[in-house]
């Protein structure tokens, strides 16, 4: 027996998720059977709608509902700091934690030569006029917030050669690395221990 | 910075599915954003139409384009054994094995007294006149396939007395309980293995 075709559909869209196997998807898909259908038109719209209704900043390359958006027209915060992310969910996370009242600058993805990505796919040199036509301020520190794996680590090499070459005036930083809040040092893997050592702070 | 409202509106209906958590949903939505409209279309659709293509067949309560099902209508299965599942998924996993030719019934859940789901919220007793009103054959056998679980346990057996009492001359079966196939006896659970020496075969 073969699932009938509307199901098989749903299962299929489910499966090209991250993260998502055949097996998950066809539990997602045989719960929503049992869900009402206001619920599924609502999940469903949700969906059709989601990029109809939302906008790529065209300072920033963040995503939201306008261009500026809010972060970029927001005149409280740091117009002196640029930090740069790969996607834009990293944005909600660092502000979320409420450490930064800087700017922002979303690359959408990370250099990977192996899947074919390199500086033109990002938006990288997009951040040299960003440090040239500041307004009111001038930029003076720009901290490289690509996650800590290869191809994060070779894009904030990429971005400190991009900026440092010809911008002396510039600090460009890069997010702390060590261990985690919770973590256990017995756990923690070399290269994070080593690199917490590198980054040891006098008290 | 709040996730712009479309955002939002798609993180919160993933977040209702079995599984995924908050940060799942960001991460399938913001996977989304990158995706073409003509896919998100798609799939959005394919929620909205998951119930209006399909039927419950009302013999056997399996989910298909049809009533009755196409498992209820093909002459070649064995008309004389019923198996019960908790959900119609379970009828494509058995399906796949190939193990089984036989009628299937579905419950849509098993008992669970601490979410109130009693035999009235199953399809339980709806098994009782499927014994009596066989068309061309006579029920010889219930295999009773609920969930190794609890509550698939308790359901099996409320099941065993419901058709047991008054039809002696059904067979009732449980599927058989043990290691499965890969496993490592060195890291199987006690009760895993006290079942297994129970459910021993002769060579």
């Amino acid at each position: 027996m073969k699932a009938p075709k509307s199901i098989q559909k749903l299962v299929d869209n489910f499966q090209k998720l991250p993260g998502i196997g055949p097996k998950s998807a066809q539990r997602l898909t045989y719960y929503l059977l049992h869900v009402p259908q206001e619920i599924l038109d609502d999940f469903g719209q949700s969906i059709e709608n989601l990029k109809k209704n939302t906008k790529i900043c065209s300072t920033c390359f963040n995503i939201g509902e306008s261009d500026p958006c809010p972060i970029c027209t927001d005149e409280k915060r740091d117009q002196s700091k640029i930090c740069v992310v790969e996607q834009a969910l990293d944005i909600l996370a660092i502000e979320k934690s409420g450490a930064y009242k800087g700017l922002y600058h979303v690359l959408h993805g990370c250099l990977n030569p192996l899947e074919n990505i390199g500086p033109e796919e990002l938006h990288l040199h997009d951040l040299l006029p960003r440090i040239k036509n500041t307004g009111i301020m001038n930029i003076t520190e720009i901290i490289i917030a690509t996650n800590p794996t290869m191809e994060g680590e070779a894009t904030a090499l990429y971005i400190q050669r991009l900026i440092g070459k010809n911008n002396p005036e510039i600090v460009i930083s890069r997010i702390g690395r060590g261990l985690p809040t919770g973590a256990d040092i017995e756990y923690a893997d070399e290269i994070t221990l080593s690199r917490a050592f590198e980054g040891r702070r006098e008290y």
